[in-house]
């Protein structure tokens, strides 16, 4: 098994794409719909599981199996399951599920492949309104509505000019609130709210900065690859490789990533 | 002019639409360009006007002076012109400038009627998602890609099963702030940053509350016209009229209206 082979590539970016396809399929008559039966999947925490969420990891595990049934997967609702090939489709069937249940469109179906360490590629999807943001393999990919252009970074700017994105004003431990709240003193502009589809908005050239904590494998793999895929920067908050989880910062580019991190660590 | 009069109400509806598609073909091809032209409105705050803000006024502007010339009209961008009809447009172009910048699909055009108190008809247009909210003269109405459903507020929940939307975490003053996290700490979920179509998940009736300080009467007069057109309650935090802007809450009925009110009050 070669990776730099271009049809393999391309046949691990078809199976993807079908991935996303059959989970769209899966969840599209669920969102908004009323009385979704969720539970609480975290002891004394609030973490909804939807049936979307079950429908659509199944249907990705069900395209996999028919057409990678060699590739290992770790999924967010199922665990993990083994391969021989050398190769693991990380998969989120829907990120931000707070977000889903309140009907907001910044939930996403994030979709990543590893060979065992950073992912090589990696999609964020997000169904209701139509925009898939994909990066990998030496390239990058914006499709909305049929129409289809490369993703790339904004160019680096003084922190005071950038615009910094995160999921909930509490970030992590206390350490890294106040952490975060320095590169939030220090950025032009904070919104929250965003989930996955905040580091879509690095990968489109919109935003310079999305910084989290808490993450799991599943939640940064499939953003990691497309925001490196535009051109940016993804690490954990200490500089080095997120893809396992925990403190994660996406940035534009090498400049920006170097003045939050020295916040982060102030 | 009887404002029962169904031809009339037809054609304030059409109007409004037209002004609704001149916004959106004012605005699309701004939304996520690079080095939009901003400028700081407010000495020391940061509140950006971007081109496609002005573009988009000047085009429902220039609708209603070939549709409804007698019609006064408050708009955000250039103020207030007095009508000799009785009836009053009151227009944001974009409200939620800052999601605007960011990327973010939470912006909208608000669009809002009225004959000198609290709006009769009103709008909330998405034109990236291709949603649109309408609401007033006894009918709500959701536009979603050439479909269209009724809107309606969801049934009474307590408030710790209810969902709760705002578009800062930092609500007006420090007593504000206060009182709107009693809210949100018996509230079931909170999420951040979603504007006016915060308004809108209400009248979809997908979320509870919006809660927020600090509003203009073109921030609230659309949106309230839409989340009552749907059937729910839109006040200020007194219970009382908030169409000329303030501190308001729009609630998806009259017993989550009346919890929310009691423990911001308390």
């Amino acid at each position: 098994m070669t990776l730099s082979d271009p049809a393999l590539q391309s046949d691990l970016r078809d199976c993807a794409h079908a991935m996303a396809d059959a989970a769209r399929a899966a969840i599209l008559p669920l969102f908004r719909s009323i009385d979704l039966d969720t539970e609480n999947k975290l002891e004394g925490g609030f973490d909804p599981v939807t049936a979307a969420d079950r429908a659509a990891e199944a249907a990705m595990r069900a395209v996999l199996a028919e057409r990678r049934p060699d590739d290992g997967i770790l999924g967010e609702e199922e665990g993990a399951v083994e391969g021989t090939s050398g190769l693991t489709w990380v998969i989120d069937p829907i990120d931000g599920t707070r977000a889903f249940l309140a009907g907001a469109p910044t939930w996403g179906v994030l979709i990543a492949l590893n060979a065992g360490e950073a992912p090589l590629f990696g999609m964020i999807d997000q169904p209701w309104t139509d925009e898939r943001f994909v990066g990998g393999f030496g390239r990058s990919d914006f499709l909305y509505r049929g129409f289809v252009r490369p993703l790339g970074t904004r160019a680096a700017r003084p922190l005071d000019e950038a615009v910094l994105l995160t999921t909930f004003p509490e970030v992590g431990t206390d350490a890294d609130r106040a952490a975060f709240e320095r590169v939030r003193d220090a950025a032009r502009l904070t919104r929250y709210g965003l989930d996955c589809y905040g580091y879509a908005l690095v990968a489109l050239g919109q935003v310079d900065l999305v910084i989290e904590a808490g993450l799991a494998p599943y939640d940064i793999q499939g953003p990691q690859a497309v925001v490196e895929g535009a051109g940016g920067v993804v690490t954990n908050w200490e500089g080095g490789p997120v893809h396992a989880g925990g403190r994660a910062i996406a940035a534009a580019n090498a400049e920006i990533h170097a003045a939050a991190l020295e916040l982060l660590n102030r």
